[in-house]
């Protein structure tokens, strides 16, 4: 059982706000902050290569959590400047030939629908969106007969959408992608802090998370999962000298393992800040951090339906902690505005940016609300007083 | 005129160490490091995204700032995570064709050397290391007989390389590769904050520095100067939803400025603390600060070529901060280490890991120690004295 007092407790920004913005950017513990101090101070007293000589240990440390967390072996972890970044420089490092197929769920980032058009320019490949099923989720028969058709180089998906409470059945999926001999890449971007994620039973060859949302790290931390099956056959789209050897004038190695995907040069402090955050969401237990997310979502959903004029639009058989909702007669950046006034931080968000999700009556922009294990009911209760107030 | 003294008041780690590692990360001022911090903290308080908003002006400034350190318009900087990635960025971001020549200077650094050998691979160009002049620097002759044989569509070249003390002449290498229709690269790494820059004096059309060397900011910082004349036709290798709009299921539209180069997220914190650094910088005046980084490497050069068995390896007419060296009989790695034993920061550099530099008698290690307006009479004194007893 959680002691939400205490964790409350050990995050100061706990008493500033009633924070709902976790999907954007969590909220980080003292002991998150602390570590990236820490070490900007001894940067600056001994310089920034000094510094991580001397934090080396616990910089390899970052990856072995990070294996921990995800059920991988530290030698299949990338640290990187963010989950973009992760997913960028896996999608590009397929070696992509005219013709091949990329199914990719309709609930895809746009950052990703854009990294989909640039491969069909360069290379020709052929994107097709997987339909949704009633659910609003992947359509598991749909994509196993999309397979049946050959020639899918790539499956991806991601785990939880940016705008919408639904969790696609990655764990099936990856099943069936795997028996079709496509590469499986799972943006988990919005799940990784909130929902256990176990790689070998996800089936993903690839997979990508952000450390400042649910898993409350440091801005510019993500990393990236490569099983390590493929991983030489993935060439980055840009080598330096951390993932790469310049062996002649005319020839150069890569390195045998995920951190083929990395450069040189990062801020050891955000990467120890992160080791920190991930230790913390083992500490606790991604079991019992799930349930009291599901928890509070199920409630802050029940309590929005509720209220006049306000609608929910959350799909999905399996839901996250992301709730998304309207209100008749408002804006969504109107209502994100007078809940802050108000002390309640949640974001908006756009389906409409997402192109490949075409379904009728899909909202322009919706509130996004997201909750962690440390929000309270008594913050469900002030969120759904301004909601009904506005 | 400069107060040192007061300068290193402002410079914790000026009381630990005689630090001459500026090349591979400067010392922080307090400043840098509070601005840091307190934008931690404030994060810490209220959120990612809630103190990104509340600071936006001031991450407007550190463009003003950069572009004012490079006579450059603030639309044409992207900040980034390194000036690797500022680079590659840049490089993989030009369409090449096959056949098309790349000229490079031979002192390029090695992630330089790998992404030439990428671009060889996937797109067929021709790389041609320039010669080097009898002085070690790209040979101006040399280079105007390569431009006039046509067909070259980049010239790129390291402003002051990484293992050496020389500066390549780079404005003139700029006006030949105008005059001639190409486009020009300049890696300023290593030259951002010890020496003055100007994008219009230079000629080149992009230009990638690191925020952590000379100029002193975070680690986890670079940026990228784009030509507003050229800025639209390059792609960048990535996008994602802030390079880019996904306009439609099967069409997008980039940022007209220089930041379609950078991505959505990034750390806002580590990025006010680049601005920090820079301001710091403009208040000294590069000018002022070239002069006494130029006065205090010649004294080191001058004091390590009267040491019995050591040799300086410096060569260039026009030489920065870097002073390389070599002692017979030790290896470089066991004299950095003997010389951190004793209070004395500097690094090694392996001139043999590029692979463009044949040139003969080339030392496969140096000791590489980075002078900085910060250091004194004193410190080179206790460098000096440290590597005569070594």
């Amino acid at each position: 059982m959680m002691d939400i007092t205490h964790l409350r407790a050990l995050t100061p920004g706990c008493t500033e706000t009633a924070y709902f913005d976790n999907a954007g950017s969590g909220l980080h513990t003292e002991n998150v902050t602390r570590t990236v101090v820490d070490h900007l101070l001894l940067e600056s007293r001994i310089g920034g290569y000094a510094a991580a000589d001397r934090e080396h240990e616990r910089v390899e440390g970052v990856y072995a959590s990070v294996a921990r967390l995800l059920n991988a072996r530290p030698d299949e972890i990338a640290l990187l400047d963010s989950a973009t970044r992760a997913w960028d420089m896996a999608f590009h490092a397929i070696d992509f030939r005219p013709g091949d197929r990329i199914l990719a769920s309709r609930s895809e980032y746009p950052s990703n629908g854009l990294a989909f058009l640039q491969a069909k320019r360069r290379h020709g490949v052929v994107v097709e969106p997987i339909p949704d099923d009633e659910h609003g989720q992947v359509d598991l028969d749909a994509l196993a007969e999309m397979l049946a058709q050959g020639g899918v180089r790539l499956v991806a998906v991601n785990h939880v959408p940016t705008y919408d409470g639904l969790v696609q059945p990655a764990a099936e999926i990856g099943a069936l992608a795997r028996r079709a001999g496509a590469l499986y890449l799972l943006d988990a971007c919005q799940t990784a802090g909130q929902l256990p994620l176990d790689v070998r039973e996800l089936g993903c060859h690839l997979l990508s998370a952000a450390g400042r949302k649910f898993l409350r790290g440091p801005r510019g931390t993500g990393f990236l999962y490569v099983d390590r099956e493929v991983v030489t056959q993935l060439e980055p789209p840009a080598l330096d000298l951390r993932s790469a050897t310049w062996t002649g004038p005319d020839s150069y190695e890569i390195r045998p393992d995920a951190r083929r995907f990395e450069t040189w040069e990062r801020s050891v402090a955000d990467l120890l800040g992160l080791g920190a955050a991930v230790d913390e969401a083992l500490d606790l237990g991604l079991d019992p951090i799930r349930a009291r997310v599901d928890t509070l979502a199920e409630r802050l959903r029940a309590g929005l339906s509720d209220l006049d004029g306000v609608r929910v639009h959350d799909r999905g058989q399996v839901r996250s902690g992301i709730v998304t909702f309207t209100k008749e007669g408002r804006e969504a950046q109107q209502l994100v505005h007078g809940l802050r006034a108000s002390g309640v931080t949640v974001s908006a968000s756009q389906p409409s940016s997402a192109r490949f999700d075409i379904r009728p009556g899909k909202p322009s922009d919706v509130v996004r609300a997201s909750a962690h294990y440390y929000n309270t009911d008594d913050e469900l209760g002030r969120l759904l007083d301004c909601v009904a107030q506005l």
